[in-house]
């Protein structure tokens, strides 16, 4: 029930997917008056889905604190219930990001070792595309927090995009090793000692986010959200100033004309859909979150994110490189700051 | 001698300068022998400069504690000393900001009330031009710092870009008054209550940058410095994109060319030697930071902040604003919290 168009473009969203993993099944929470019509216009969907009637629905303004004391029967906590129960592989919502993540933490709790769970997203580069995390759910971070985020967006990296070997950036203000927070400067200690063989860059700067530098950016909620959403809107602006040129006389017109077929070609790489499906890392779970504003096409993709992430066992991974990252060390965090 | 190309496009940006602003003056620092050659081929530069020979020079990689304490006979720190000596009315380099900050805050100190200086810069929005600050001078901010950041940026777009009564944003992860970290709640709050009549906007997010939903972004250093680099970031993405669909094949080759007109015009509202010139605010003087890798347009652009800051008396402004923002306290920051 959650984002702005739903449940209808959840239901179209996933009649895309089963066109992508036919042998995926559904759990749908919501309430079954709404979903039953949406169901009859998609009979592919009603074959692979089983309705369960949800009352409640978590608001998008809702205060997560709140959603997490009085939100037991709805939609979005009864479709984490079943992913506890194992009765579900994984979770997608469109709704509250906030809810979203009290409740699956609550829920759900985090892999062992893993101190604050993370918000990861793919986008576009100059290379093709890269993820970064974290991208909210932590707006003040230490350094094992990053460290931890580091090693979790490796994972992703890895078996999700399937790179061999990715690289791993921390954002900062400067790429001397001076630069920078306590939080930054400590965090980039523990990578470089660690026993994971993760291919840490060092530090990265706001410009390598377009330039696509790493596989991977590592940084603390507050700052990610800001970039992400300044690159988002940076796009919109130069979009606007493109539009803004094609129709400026006749002439631009008619080059609009010409050049509209690669253009569309061109900007299908970085169309906001294709990278829709935020990804809670460090869940015992799956869980992923779509956008509130997101289509048909956007869900479908979060869809696709979910099932790659069961499909290639990252928290499998996310696991493993835990016990590497803290062993030899009593346990956890503390000790792993020296 | 700051900056990739320096002497060479200082000399040239001063003469397009002139053109500007034909009653300016200049004191040049730096090597005699590099400086002559570029004054035969510049008359008018050499009519309106007085050379001073200064043998050292700050390298881009110094660390500020180092060139504060050894770069005592470089061209920076002697074009700084004059301003202190009121020979001159400001300071414009292409150097290495640290240490040009460390100077500056040394020699020039802050103005009364300023607990930190920031750097701020202008920058392109769907609107037109707005401005954000801190760009990187402090890595950590508390909400003091903050508020002071928001009063010096309020001035700045009031007094430079003749703005009647900007409005002023700080960046933040939502724009709901519990999100964020400390440091913004607490910093709204004194611009909520404060005696300056500053038309406080609220949370604004990342998004927001780039459809200049206010007229001054206020935010630390560290996520500032990453959130405009961000954007430069994702510009040069998008510029590469459009430009590979252009090249893509004939039909679009050809669109390209009737295009290009309207595309230049365009892309002139969003030229970064246009917004080239980050304004080191709260000191007391003017010192303006062109681009490392500017060229003479670029240090032209550079040099009119400049004449702006002293023409418009934007220090005036700013410690009238700060005798206001404290009145009724005992005095400055500690109090301000409550």
């Amino acid at each position: 029930m959650g984002g702005d168009r739903a449940p209808d473009i959840v239901v179209e969203g996933l009649s895309l997917s089963l066109k992508r993993h036919p042998a995926v099944r559904f759990i749908l929470f919501g309430q079954a008056a709404q979903l039953e019509p949406l169901l009859d216009r998609y009979p592919d969907v009603r074959a692979a889905a089983e309705v369960r009637d949800a009352v409640g629905v978590i608001g998008s303004g809702e205060r997560p604190s709140i959603a997490l004391r009085s939100g037991r029967n709805s939609s979005m906590r009864r479709a984490i219930d079943v992913v506890a129960r194992g009765e579900a592989a994984g979770v997608v919502s469109a709704g509250n990001t906030g809810a979203l993540m009290a409740m699956a933490k609550h829920v759900l709790k985090t892999l062992p070792g893993v101190d604050r769970p993370a918000i990861a997203a793919m986008f576009p580069t100059m290379r093709g595309q890269s993820v970064i995390l974290d991208l909210g759910a932590n707006v003040e971070c230490d350094a094992d927090n990053l460290a931890q985020f580091a090693v979790m967006g490796e994972v992703f990296a890895r078996k999700v995009i399937g790179l061999e070997k990715p690289s791993v950036g921390i954002l900062n203000v400067g790429q001397e090793h001076l630069k920078g927070n306590m939080a930054v400067k400590k965090a980039a200690a523990i990578l470089q000692d660690c026993d994971l063989s993760i291919s840490f860059h060092g530090f990265v700067e706001g410009d390598d986010i377009g330039a696509g530098t790493v596989d991977v950016y590592v940084t603390d909620g507050f700052t990610g959200n800001i970039a992400l959403k300044t690159a988002e809107g940076t796009a919109r602006l130069y979009t606007h100033i493109l539009g803004s040129a094609l129709r400026f006389n006749w002439r631009s017109r008619l080059g609009a004309l010409l050049i509209a077929p690669a253009l569309r070609k061109m900007r299908s790489r970085v169309d906001p859909r294709s990278y829709d499906g935020a990804i809670f890392l460090g869940l015992n779970g799956v869980c992923v979150k779509s956008h509130g504003g997101t289509d048909a096409v956007g869900f479908a993709n979060a869809m696709k994110v979910a099932v790659e992430l069961i499909a290639d066992r990252v928290n499998e991974g996310i696991k493993e490189d835990f016990c590497r990252l803290y062993a030899g060390r009593a346990v956890g965090p503390e000790l792993a700051l020296g």
